[in-house]
């Protein structure tokens, strides 16, 4: 490996972290004034029980290490989801909680496997571990081949992002069960996406210590800004996950807002019912355009046009600021993924993609 | 290995995982009611700015994701500090900071070192990695040996906590100068109890690019509870250090409030001063009770008493409700490691040794 000039410290560095390119996250503009429907963040304010729950946090102060087991927080997800708080991992956004079940699974020469095209940190977690990616691609009606399902000498996980980004597709529970019922491999459904969904797996883990859930605040709850995941997995799991887990990884702050977030029902339904009646519209307006659209189980759609470049259309756009996802999978092909916004800035995005098309 | 009968998903996870002991932070009492003097918090309420900071983030929203960067936070943490914004690296707490660096250069079978007795997550850090620790005992007069600083083939981190935990010794910039001089190992000095200390080593970064240093903002500014430390490296180190952190890894509400609370220096001095004079009275105090105490560096006192169990005078004390920190190093020895509270919390714990003694 070539080093810079003077940085003998490289020498001590692994070589896999050296030789990755490391995640890219989407575009986060610092500037206001965009249409932002790039990254899949909910376009309406959180629960107002969430601004309330911090605020009471700061009036008590912040002197204090917070719960390291979020203890608040476990007890509110357990009544929501019936299952015990022992069940849960709280985490610093679902990354955090990908990256302790990685680092608990899966060492150097492992490999894990993951479908494709889905989302990118899961090879970029393998990379750190210095362990082998293993993609099965999705078939053309986005469902999964057998091969997705075989065990292997060196696997010791499996991702499966339910829905999936960027498709918005999902793989039914019912298939789901049928095939792990055969597989001894933990498998980590990352359910990002779910409450846009039509059904959960969240029945599996009740029935199956291999099959673990990961859930997010940062979409279906509108605090991306938070950061706030955590894990459903079988008590015996969960315990060894918490030795992997920084000891104090959520701050007073997000386990105060995310337990007010969740303990507000209501909201998220309300919420949910509004992105997808919007979703419905967006997806026939660019049917209309002349797109080709996936039915989506998401707060996005994917899309691409017959006659126009998507990447053309990504940068027309985000001329006119509305920033939208482009994405573009080697040896797969490319696409737009939109998320859904407002039905004001859904019509921000429509009005410029009439003007460019 | 024994597995729990039906738990066939531990034959996949990591041995190294399954057979350590994890770290135990120190007691968190979620009720009220105690003088808390084991895990060295400060006791006054951070600077007004902060919660200020945090409320305006709170009025504009969380729904969106953070900046991955915390550009704000390193723009005035490197005003403060007199480096350029790109020497720094934003955690999650220095835990965060700690995980990084650990994992961007210790793989399996590669070692790490650092002095005992110390921070004990150093090795937990090793044992996640599936790397081999050593530590090197500190001499009678808390100086450390020649061993300390010399190659090993493996070798490729060194730990260094400075000033110490439970010690609150420090070993001099000259010292440290005048053996990395004649290293070329990483070393990661650990200065969470800088700002009550005398001296820093930030100087050394400058000048060596094998030189890193981790600061919190849990300790000096009453943080804790909003998870917040950072790294300062050379850049081509941080760089790389970015691929490893999780994306999103600082969240709004903590990087407003970290950068609000770097950016009053008047508020940390005057809290300095008094935590440094409480400090004095304590360990005159425990003097005259007929403790050893260790002069400090930091804003907690290592002691013991001649006559009693330090075991015995901790479970008194919780008993009356004074935590402190029992610490127990295995073939080395016990003492107490006891925060800096207030002046009313330090005379409430005096009282209560008076009653014990």
């Amino acid at each position: 490996m070539n080093y810079p000039v003077g940085c003998m410290v490289y020498s001590f560095m692994r070589p896999n972290i050296l030789k990755m390119e490391g995640y890219v996250p989407g575009e986060q503009p610092q500037e206001d004034g965009y249409i932002k429907l790039n990254t899949n963040e909910n376009p309406y304010p959180p629960s107002p029980r969430v601004a309330e729950a911090i605020t009471e946090v700061l009036r008590r102060g912040l002197q204090k290490y917070p719960d390291p087991l979020a203890t608040k927080f476990r007890k509110t997800a357990a009544t929501v989801l019936g299952v015990d708080p022992d069940w849960i991992l709280a985490g610093n956004g679902s990354d955090d909680v990908l990256t302790i079940v990685t680092r608990a699974f899966v060492g150097e020469g492992d490999q894990i496997r993951y479908p494709y095209p889905s989302y990118l940190l899961y090879s970029v977690l393998a990379q750190l571990q210095n362990a082998d990616s293993e993609f099965v691609l999705f078939e053309k009606d986005w469902s999964l081949g057998s091969s997705f399902w075989k065990e292997k000498e060196r696997l010791k996980l499996i991702y499966l992002a339910n829905p999936n980004s960027p498709s918005g597709t999902m793989i039914s529970k019912d298939v789901i069960k049928r095939e792990i019922e055969h597989l001894r491999c933990p498998i980590l459904i990352d359910e990002a996406y779910v409450d846009f969904a039509e059904e959960s797996c969240l029945d599996l883990v009740r029935e199956y210590e291999h099959v673990m859930i990961s859930r997010t605040l940062s979409k279906s709850y509108a605090l991306a800004g938070l950061r706030f995941g955590f894990l459903i997995a079988q008590p015996h799991i969960i315990r060894e996950l918490r030795k992997v887990k920084d000891s104090y990884n959520c701050d007073a702050l997000a386990i105060a807002g995310a337990t007010a977030a969740l303990s507000d029902q209501e909201w998220l339904q309300e919420t949910r019912r509004k992105i997808l009646a919007t979703r419905e519209r967006l997806m026939r307006e660019l049917r209309g355009l002349g797109f080709d659209v996936l039915p989506s189980q998401a707060n996005f759609v994917w899309c691409s046009h017959p006659e126009r470049a998507s990447k053309e259309i990504y940068e027309r756009l985000k001329a006119r600021k509305v920033l939208v996802r482009y994405m573009n999978y080697p040896g797969w092909g490319d696409g737009l993924r939109i998320t859904v916004g407002t039905d004001a800035e859904v019509d921000g995005l429509l009005n410029s993609l009439r003007e460019i098309l």
